[in-house]
């Protein structure tokens, strides 16, 4: 149980400073740039009385008060004997910022060794050392060095602080957010599995993303995914999957690179989603923190653009997935909407004059149409005829909040990422977008691939 | 010889009109964007005096001068007796934008049919139908229906039009830009051959992009792709690769969808770039259009982020590739830059406090260092120590500037795409940004092959 790590009533900061150019400052910062009338921050400093007009206190051991998380910040060598005064406090959780240990040297992993060991015996959980700290954005807590997280449903641990940073840009710009997050650096104590434990528990962290390099307690590791994947989605990337990747993530070569595979069939064999690149990591990040589960695998797809379909169907055909047959009734429906020269065919390519309420009745139609369980909207911006850039998007938006959001909308539009008036829809009406053909099937088979997950676990529990 | 279409000096536009709610204004409009001092125009409408202060002519042969290219806008119906007066003002070509023929029923097929043989006899080649026109961005020339392309070095060959106007917003996004441009729709004469066979010739067309969906004189297609790759970069991409994409593509089914595999081989033997997907194919342009191709395959890395080093450095060992060691001398003049912490391997991984001076001089070190052919720089812009947002992406170029920008530069900026600073400076400098450890591996990759094969080429030539 490390939930006073993500809610502490209590942080210390040892290694605060006023200088700008030091990470004691970030982390001071980033907290105090939110209220936190239920938390109580405590500077520690050996060279300065005040910081931003906070009394600073030369020891941990001053403050006339308990601690619940001490985050450390000092240099490398002074941790230990710093650590040591925590122990004496007895503060319930510490976060070592601090870098320059196994991850350098044999004097650093001695040093790692030693710490771990102190800590062990006192019974204090340790997060790091070399991460960037934790963020709480439901309480706007951000006790790392990096830039605050936006607010959302999504938690994250990942081993490397950057990718973090990395993931909160990307995060942003799809009008995505965090929940909580977590970076266990060279994890020393506190795990995957800890962190996901209280993942799995935390109301807010609806999606959880992990991004690892090594594995540690495989057995355990694995038997948590299992078991948090019946009621969360968990999306992991994996770095350092080949020996290059290996070293490039310093750590012990070729016996887990050359895992992978082995670790791949483990990781799938759990129900939880392996993505083998960046890209995939935030589509499924995105489609499972806006988009509803599937009742089945009945793909319907309208677009103006016979390219950008006929993309996205060959990626549906390669993933083992196929397109529904629109039923008579369907395309009665949908004829009076469309003109004569369009094929009454799935993909249904409305050719280039379709507009918003083509796309809105078409949409409605087929997210209201029993047979079909996922409407995959295609458009490429027409630049002509008097169109308006997000009339599309919007009528595809309006005809899924018409129907209640029921069902998986995917609006596929192609290369349109310049469009700023059709992002700052969709971050208002909290829809999706996919930009590429690949992006949106990749986001149909995972979509599909959960709902086969739920129904077998369901069938399971009623067994 | 099909140059007179991208080199028209008279261009008549049949079925002009003043409607913007239809194609035929958006053509009109599109080439009377800019002045064309050697080009004439001529309207045709059968329903209007003159469009815009534009004289217009009832027929094409009321048309007092030779016209090079006609531009066919009515109705399907009426395409017929409109190619016969082509025929009879003996046009050099003609363009067939209207849609309405073989894609939609048999019925248009054969009236396909009857138009190619008539054109055959006649000695006029025809491109389209169904196609949204060609352009000429050297001469700020589009007639098309879609937006005009930023101007570059890249020239486009695409079956679908909606995939062109997809691949131009793409492009200009990443500061990319056109040199000519074509969509042969239902290519019922002008081919992929006789384009390419101009774009070959083309001086300014230097890298060549194809979208194709179906392959006619498949032999000829390889011949002429294996004696343009000698020469010109070649970036192919493939719609309807599986038997959903195909049907979807409203052609034959089947047969061409199972071969895939053997077109993809067939394509591979030729030299050219097969990418599997749209993003990848504008990797590809974007390499192949900013960057100078590698004397080997000795790779350096430099990041400030061990994530984005370490996905990297997985990618390359999937593609078979490797990072070169530093030598000692390298080492030495990349230490006095580097603070301790630093191990001085490759990828180099700086730390997140590495900031503009870093990145110019170690940038600089490995791009004037002989043992090394390629220099990727990985970069999670820090959100900490009051950087500068741009000034990693500074230091690289910088340093790729002041080394004459003889080796090719891959500069990582891990999911940076918010950056508009950074963007911008990329435009202003022409340089380019990859978004994504897969990305920046993949540019790696093709641009390493193009040197492997322009060594055989030469040896073959030497020999």
């Amino acid at each position: 149980m490390i939930d006073y790590f993500f809610y502490p009533k209590s942080i210390a900061v040892i290694g605060a400073t006023a200088n700008p150019k030091k990470f004691g400052n970030a982390v001071t910062l980033n907290i105090l740039k939110n209220k936190h009338p239920n938390i109580d921050l405590f500077l520690i400093s050996q060279n300065r009385k005040e910081i931003l007009g906070i009394k600073c206190y030369s020891s941990i051991l001053d403050v006339p008060q308990a601690i619940d998380i001490a985050i450390i910040l000092v240099p490398a060598r002074i941790v230990q004997s710093v650590i040591d005064d925590c122990i004496k406090k007895r503060v319930k959780g510490i976060i070592i910022i601090t870098a320059g240990f196994s991850e350098i040297n044999d004097e650093g992993r001695k040093e790692e060794e030693i710490i771990t060991r102190k800590c062990k015996e006192a019974g204090i959980r340790v997060m790091g050392p070399n991460c960037v700290g934790i963020q709480n954005i439901d309480l706007s807590l951000n006790a790392s060095f990096i830039q605050t997280a936006p607010l959302g449903n999504i938690s994250i641990i990942s081993q490397s602080g950057s990718f973090g940073c990395a993931t909160f840009y990307a995060l942003e710009q799809e009008g995505l957010g965090i929940s909580k997050f977590a970076n266990i650096g060279n994890n020393i104590d506190v795990s995957f599995v800890d962190v996901l434990e209280f993942f799995s528990r935390d109301m807010n962290s609806k999606i959880i993303g992990i991004y690892m390099e090594t594995i540690k307690h495989g057995r355990n590791f694995f038997n948590k995914l299992r078991e948090i994947v019946q009621h969360k989605p968990l999306i992991l990337l994996k770095g350092g999957r080949t020996s290059i990747g290996m070293k490039a993530a310093s750590s012990h070569t070729g016996s887990i690179a050359s895992n992978y595979k082995i670790l791949k069939v483990a990781i799938n064999q759990t129900g939880a989603l392996l993505c083998e690149n960046s890209t995939d990591f935030i589509t499924a990040l995105k489609a499972f923190s806006i988009l509803p589960i599937p009742h089945g695998s009945h793909i319907g797809v309208l677009t103006n653009s016979g390219g950008s379909s006929v993309l996205f169907s060959d990626k549906i055909e390669e993933y083992n997935l196929s397109l529904a047959s629109f039923t008579n009734e369907l395309k009665d429906k949908m004829k009076k909407f469309l003109i004569p020269l369009v094929k009454l065919v799935n993909p249904l390519d409305m050719i280039g004059v379709a507009g918003e309420d083509q796309y809105y009745n078409i949409t409605k139609l087929m997210l209201e149409e029993d047979s079909l369980d996922i409407v995959v909207a295609c458009v490429v911006i027409p630049p002509f005829l008097e169109m308006v850039s997000d009339e599309h998007y919007r009528g595809i938006v309006k005809a899924w909040n018409d129907t209640g959001r029921k069902k998986p909308l995917i609006p596929l539009i192609f290369f349109g990422e310049s469009f700023k008036n059709i992002n700052q829809l969709a971050k208002k009406e909290k829809a999706p977008i996919f930009y590429t053909p690949d992006e949106a099937a990749y986001a149909v088979k995972i979509l599909i691939e959960r709902a086969k997950l739920i129904k077998k676990a369901d069938k399971n529990l009623s067994i």
